[in-house]
């Protein structure tokens, strides 16, 4: 059900010919109301695509009804006419939904530097309007899939109120930097400010604490809309916990659906100083191509983990640093410890546990190993 | 000739035993004087190998007159007996040549968290100090060598004086963290003050300019010997000017062996505000791995090239970035350029320019692509 598990919402995903394999590529994600309450993050990377700009601009006054998405193209890196197509879709959407282009909010996920093809997008956008419905919400999650393998859909559910979320991506690790797209609906009754502080709540447990491979997508795109359907206004503290929920989650099947990953790796490191530095060391680990390797070669490599601890700013003395690998402490005070030949790491799930010894913080980063299908997925492919 | 190049060094690389090939694996240099400077940088990673906080201690009176090197084990996360280890082996060094242990610089190379087998690096140490002579250089090279498929040397010519160096490791490339080690000596005659000045600056602009996977070593280690057995005191603008043409062109040997790699990469950014940000930028582009796969790939892939750049905090504007591949400008304001069917990627050598237009500095860092054999020779080698 995804984002129609929600009252208030409708959704389609059609084809409208974007990607060579005819599978569907436009999704449309509407908020009937009554209220029309908009968050999103974007990515940090300052070179963003031309949709991230526009989505910028129409979230900042709170309100959208519509989220339009495509497959097949990121545009991306395409300059004015970039913009300018981005511009026109979102006035395209606006026609065939009957609201405003400035409370469109645009996503585009595919291949960096082409810019779209304008009259497939507009047919695209005049059927998926024409097929919006109240049980759309599996069709839109299809049709914003791009090497994802399996539509990601989440369904959460409050004291009288739902949040449903659909996403798209293999983490980072996609051909051309395809993007992760996320929309979140909810039939709560939430301000804009409420919406925007849960949002950035779930998304930095979540969301930030996946890296499949460092690479940052020009694309990336988080959307909550709250409709007020429910008519329920929703104590913020368990709203933010069940949003965190559902975004973990996608979070997870992102991770699980990483392109050539052979392993999902949780780094979990325990008794920092502060989050800050649980979270450095976590991405050092998981940002170490030797280390990703090893976990390839289901080798408990504990030697690359220290080595990438040791690269980091955070407080520790390495003469203290424990390691953990599926429950076995390989490693113990900085040097050896229990027989490494008892790790076992057949299973798809690697769990790697550092003990930093410096204070109560903990953080958890979910990764993937580095392996042959990946080089191979993020090499081979036709440009 | 590479170590033994310069006059008042002998040098020697015996098998020991310690690598499973039988092949050499200890190796000394030794200074003769008259004079015996030393100077050496070492691994910024906090998790150090016992040989290098040994050798922190050595280098600092600028006095050295021995430098022990082994391959077949790193002696890192080795605790307490580690350190006791390379205290022993220094001394076995020291007395073998008839100097003191404290003169002795050590470092070690191989897999991380194994003591040393002392009683073969022992036999090693003796039988590397009855073969030192003055023209060991190309055997002290070969034994330091580990996944390497060549030794690295190389010579370089002042004004009546000589400096000459030999190096291991395929960048950062190799088998648990198996580590980048340089020696060099001079016969020239300096202080310990302008050995240390001309290291530093020489290092700043190759080996710090190297990076094939982002992953730092635990036991890295540049080490300059002067003996004075020229007579000659250079001008040291000269000298630094000559030793850094020498360590430039042990990286590049570095970088065009490393482990796997399919093509070496020139990454030349140029227009930058300063070059902490033309440095930054070009680091950002070469630790990319959906870059590096696109690159093993033959694919001129300048959507990645940006969106590397966009995740740095150097002084640019998105719409100004130019990027040329091997000569075409594939990327132009940001956006799409010259037809990237015209780039020829066949070659090994491939060479990116960014230009930032935002000032005048420049910086260029080496690195390699992401291949198959990368991921096969770091997950599939017998732990």
């Amino acid at each position: 059900m995804s984002v129609t598990a929600a009252a208030g919402f409708r959704a389609a995903g059609v084809t409208a010919g974007l990607k060579p394999s005819g599978r569907p590529d436009v999704a449309l994600v509407v908020n009937d109301g009554p209220e029309h309450v908009v968050a999103a993050v974007f990515t940090s990377n300052r070179v963003e695509a031309a949709p991230v700009t526009w989505s910028r601009q129409v979230v900042t006054d709170g309100r959208a009804d519509v989220v339009l998405l495509n497959s097949g193209g990121a545009n991306a890196c395409t300059g004015a006419q970039g913009f300018l197509d981005t511009h026109r879709s979102a006035e395209l959407a606006a026609v065939a939904v009957g609201v405003s282009a400035g409370d469109v909010v645009v996503c585009s996920t595919g291949l960096i530097g082409e810019l779209l093809p304008m009259d497939k997008i507009e047919s695209g956008i005049t059927a998926a309007a024409g097929s919006l419905s109240a049980d759309g919400g599996e069709d839109a999650a299809t049709a914003i899939m791009t090497t994802d393998t399996v539509a990601k859909e989440c369904t959460g559910f409050g004291s009288g109120y739902t949040i449903g979320g659909m996403a798209k991506g293999a983490g980072m690790l996609a051909p051309s930097l395809a993007t992760m797209l996320v929309v979140i609906t909810t039939d709560a009754v939430l301000t804009a400010e409420q919406a925007d502080e849960a949002l950035r709540a779930a998304t930095a447990m979540s969301f930030d604490r996946i890296d499949s491979d460092g690479c940052q997508s020009t694309n990336d795109t988080v959307v909550l809309m709250a409709s007020g359907a429910s008519g329920v206004s929703p104590q913020m503290g368990e709203f933010t916990a069940i949003l965190t929920q559902v975004c973990v989650d996608l979070a997870e099947q992102l991770i699980a659906d990483a392109e050539g990953a052979a392993h999902d790796i949780t780094i979990d490191v325990q008794g920092a100083a502060n989050v800050d530095d649980a979270l450095e060391v976590a991405r050092s680990i998981a940002r170490n191509n030797l280390f990703k390797c090893a976990v390839f070669g289901n080798d408990p490599n504990w030697g690359r983990v220290l080595a990438a601890v040791g690269t980091t700013s955070a407080a520790f003395e390495p003469a203290q640093l424990d390691v953990a690998i599926n429950g076995v402490m390989v490693c113990r005070s900085g040097g050896v410890g229990d027989d490494r030949s008892g790790v076992d790491m057949s299973q798809r799930e690697v769990k790697v546990e550092v003990f930093l010894h410096a204070g109560d913080a903990d953080a958890t980063v979910l990764t993937n190993d580095l392996t042959h299908d990946y080089v191979h997925e993020n090499s081979a492919y036709s440009t």
